[in-house]
């Protein structure tokens, strides 16, 4: 099994446990954040942006004002894989 | 009439003729960008993010790798704005 | 006094008290940030830069790494003016 | 010979034959950019970003108004590697 390997839905409610805030949305992780303002929600998005990056693996996330809302899954798997599940936890540890 | 006062349907179809690459969707004007990729497609959402936050008006956006969408609409006047065709404007000039 | 009127000595000092962190260098007001990493850097970066464009008063500035450093000044007046102070005080907000 | 060991005076005068924009100064390859205007210039430093902390190597940068300097080197090696060339070349294929 790889990073880019679909993992089941026993894996996910596994990992879910330990990944704070996110949760499943159909076949994507799920997290949304309500930041204090506009400079301070697309600082956030500066950081994850750099981070999204460096792992070449990229969110599908939208914002309005001072909310962020990110999905994440990987495309070539037609799921949630290991490489969601680490680009999460890197969001995470941002906060 | 002010900034923030709602446009009527024959002055947004007006003011949409020399608004290239947008359309009105529903009661917002809506773009779509493909950029050459995720570095690009987010260098060019800081350098909107920068002109929105300048003019105090931010847009309903996306970004999936290197596609970004736009919706601009006024929230309090609950339809298209002066101050959207404005922001419209400010990311044409951006290209 | 407008807001671009250069600052005395004595006006200087007196503001100063109120700036945590920043000081003053030859005829600008100075702070050396120095954050976790360089995501974290660009972060702060990023959300200064949306304030100084709001401003339309700019930073010189420059970043090693985790480590940024701003110089603020207001080039007509040549020296530190209210609108530095109130820069470096929207800049202290952030943080 | 890896990706950061010194390269020698002769080997980067060959190298920067190549890096149109680029030279040499002191123990650095330095090249100056003066955009349009503060966004494009933040915009620019905002693609930069993601290459650079994308390649794990970072430019030891400045700002001013609408003119950003870069300097690369390799702190662990004293000088300039192929680390900085390579960062050098993505910078110019932003462009």
């Amino acid at each position: 099994m790889t990073q880019r390997t679909r993992l089941s839905d026993t894996e996910i409610d596994h990992l879910l446990k330990k990944l704070v805030g996110w949760e499943r949305r159909a076949d994507t992780l799920y997290r949304k954040f309500v930041c204090k303002d506009f400079v301070d929600a697309f600082g956030l998005m500066t950081r994850i942006a750099l981070v999204a990056e460096s792992l070449n693996h990229h969110p599908n996330w939208s914002n309005v004002y001072r909310t962020v809302e990110i999905s994440l899954s990987t495309h070539d798997a037609g799921g949630i894989t290991h490489l969601d599940v680490e680009l999460a936890n890197k969001i995470n540890s941002l906060l």
